[in-house]
């Protein structure tokens, strides 16, 4: 706003309230023809005229835009027949009223505040009028010259919309967008949810998205044109991030095709960060429901505390409604940070073997991508080929765990991928489970076909894996031996009695 | 989703997925016309029908619909002339298929995962290309017909359109404003940021909307169509609003022509609920940048930690560079409360007098509005008239004081509302502040010509109203005796002492 309102506006375009170039605001040009024309090769919007925008002198004196009015004036006039210079003058002029009359009433359109018009018989409808005359005389006066008028500016506009200069002009195209995006927000807020329109809409605490490029691919290759997605990113340092780290990790996202929004949060604990922002974040319907995060892999290292902060998140999700999605990858989810932020002490890297309802490595080995260059080519990027989807569908969990393996087997990255379920059963009745799978996978109208039943969980466990589990949990059970007295559970709140252990077990 | 996939399917929609009735949802009727008609007129979505959609016995045979066919079958029979009765039908089968297949593909237009047809050869290609070969051949096979099915069509339609019945289907174009309001949010997360473009973007503290509908109207007469405002409802007492209160909220907004967004918030103290929405809600670019808050009027009486929080929570606004408004009432804010929710400690009604940056009853009587039914009625609903808008420029503090009164006086209910301009200033050069006040309301491109220039400023308070001023500020000063030893200062955190006292007062 200051820009904008405290400079000395010159030029014409300020008594509509407009500034059209860079250097116009930043008052480094003054009136005229020649003057317009050094700015506009200032801008460099069109290759090879950046020479003519250099000024010489105390009044930064515009001698080589004066050398190019003049070459243009000169080719213009070596045409040698007057009717045709007129033609095309009178066309150019048309040409430029019709576009100078549209942008006013598309700026007025927009309701942009910071557009202001001074001229006290400014009409919007006028200038739309104005608009519609000048384009209607071009073709009046002459049909050929309009024409070849018309052929020109296209192909000075095209050059500009692929070109895309590096120039934030605040266009009332971008006033436009945002009035667009509030309208349809504001539009949905009225519509009534309904269950066959839920989506799940995702709030991944990816921290800053860089730093976990697979969470990021993998959530947008299901939420990608068909839900929301919200990178969160909690920082508990206190310290909130600089707003050009922000852009730029926008700009990440945009480039890498990524369709989310990044919210930094300053919170305690991630306990709480995931909780506000699962409350406050999104507009009206445009809400998450989803919490997706990167598995704790150095859960066995790290601060007890830092776990309870990750289980209490966990638990706080179920209990406000939202669905929870985990993300382990074999190799961990962290990538080396370009940027230079603190890592969130819950996901260090890790180096653990297992994976739940991710592709398996059948087909193709899993860890392509990962030694290419930027170290942040992740393997959802690439066709997964023919490998396997596995569902594990130990009890009936609302339908999450099969809507989100079917919605990334509709990409087609993922589209010859086979997609197998597994259910938990007895040896007995195996066929008579894996029918009613089957079953409930057609009323839920889902085309997975490979059903299969693990019978395995009647056996006991081997001792060495019994003993591998005992191991892993040891440092987080309170046994019945009171070591240090009887208010120790009380100082370890995360650590659990032998009687709650027995509880799991059965 | 639960009740879409758990439930037996019936009837031929199933097999492309979709379910078009409500009571085949229930799981209460059966295959065949009959049965169609006997859903349809439960629905009651006509006049009328109601009474037919009565079901009879075990098997709730459709008895009245079978009546209902009958009758319509021999009316049709009596045209008595084959050729017409076949033309009639065929043109209805083929708009039939028409809409079928158009939905089909609208369907899957909209990526709701809700959507997931079983028909293994089907395509959403095929299904429009279906559509508009039906749409075709209606007309080739007789234009006539075409005619009259196209009409009675469009007549059904603008009846379900304009009575709006009370039924939730779960339609694909619930779908479809989901997509739009996406993907133009995420369009808009690449458009840069630019001053020209700046829109004042209002988180409201209203509480619950209906409990002060004043602040919401005001906010939404300048944010309308314009700018992004959020209801923000701050809870403290632990529990979560239920989900049928917060509808019903909405839907009071939206009844109101508010165009505002609800969102609900539990925090410990207003301050930290203030941040974290300011941090967390909206999406992208659709992103508060303002806090709105209701006066503090009861400051006098009520509890020093709550002041405390009120002014931390202005603080905070600041420091996280957003604007802030404070919005005063001659009667206050609150009105009776029509749902017994809760109100937040900080904002009870006041008897105060005093109003600043609103418009001064000159014209009218401002309490007008304020007796009539609901109670929720306020005076920014009605026109203003030639009521007058007081901006007090006492700082250079980045235009907000000028920018709100300017998007206000462009409303048709203000537009004849004169809007004056008080600066503060000295006797002597008193003429000169005012030209420069003007000249920098013209580089501002604002039309506001009336400024005056406050000169009182230089004399010395009446010793009146200054003791007046002391005594209210008494309870919250820190008098130099040491009271109850040295540690006060720390326990009463918000009493300043006689040396800050004496620093804000020169």
């Amino acid at each position: 706003m200051t820009a904008n309102m405290t400079g000395d506006c010159l030029g014409q375009g300020c008594q509509f309230g407009w500034n059209f170039t860079e250097c116009i605001v930043s008052q480094s040009c003054h009136d005229g023809l020649a003057n317009t024309q050094e700015c506009l090769c200032r801008d460099n919007i069109y290759p090879y005229i950046g020479v003519f925008g250099k000024g010489y002198g105390k009044n930064d004196e515009p001698l080589r835009a004066y050398l190019l009015s003049f070459i243009i004036a000169v080719a213009f006039t070596l045409i040698g027949d007057l009717n045709i210079i007129a033609m095309l003058n009178s066309s150019l002029f048309m040409a430029v009223y019709t576009i100078i009359n549209f942008s006013c009433f598309h700026a007025s359109f927009t309701n942009s505040p910071g557009w202001r018009p001074q001229f006290i018989y400014y009409d919007k409808w006028v200038s739309l009028f104005g608009a519609v005359v000048s384009f209607v005389l071009m073709f009046i006066f002459s049909w050929w010259a309009g024409l070849v008028t018309l052929i020109i500016f296209i192909l000075l506009w095209l050059y500009i919309y692929y070109k895309k200069p590096n120039l934030n002009w605040g266009t009332s195209i971008q006033a436009g967008s945002y009035n667009i995006a509030l309208s349809a927000s504001v539009a949905l807020a009225c519509v009534e949810d309904h269950v066959k329109n839920f989506r799940p809409q995702c709030l991944v605490l990816t921290g800053p998205p860089t730093q976990r490029p697979a969470l990021v691919d993998f959530v947008n290759s299901f939420t990608k044109h068909a839900s929301l997605m919200i990178c969160g990113d909690i920082i508990m340092d206190k310290k909130t991030r600089p707003q050009e780290a922000t852009d730029q990790l926008v700009k990440w996202m945009n480039k890498r095709k990524v369709h989310s929004f990044y919210s930094p949060f300053t919170a305690n604990s991630l306990r709480s960060g995931a909780q506000n922002l699962l409350q406050a974040s999104g507009l009206g319907k445009l809400k998450p429901n989803t919490l997706v995060l990167g598995f704790k892999s150095n859960w066995e290292e790290s601060a007890p505390e830092s776990i309870e902060d990750y289980v209490n998140t966990i638990n706080d999700t179920f209990d406000s409604n939202n669905c929870l999605c985990i993300l382990r990858m074999m190799d961990g989810l962290d990538v080396s940070d370009q940027f230079d932020f603190k890592v969130n002490q819950g996901f260090e890297p890790d180096e653990s073997v297992e994976k739940r309802d991710q592709p398996s490595s059948e087909g193709e080995p899993s860890d392509d991508g990962t030694d290419k260059g930027d170290g942040d080519e992740t393997v959802f990027q690439d066709d997964q080929g023919k490998k396997t989807i596995d569902i594990y569908w130990i009890a009936d969990d609302g339908g999450l765990t099969l809507l989100v393996p079917y919605l990334i087997s509709r990409r087609k990255r993922w589209s010859r991928c086979r997609v197998r379920v597994f259910i938990v059963g007895e040896q007995l009745n195996k066929e008579e489970s894996r029918k009613e799978m089957l079953a409930l996978l057609k009323r839920f109208r889902l085309d997975f076909k490979d059903v299969r039943v693990l019978t395995d969980c009647e056996r006991r466990p081997q001792a060495k894996n019994l003993e591998r589990f005992f191991d892993s949990v040891a440092p987080f059970r309170l046994y019945d031996e009171p070591q240090e007295g009887v208010s120790i559970s009380q100082n370890v709140p995360w650590k659990i009695s032998d009687r709650e252990f027995g509880g799991l077990q059965t």
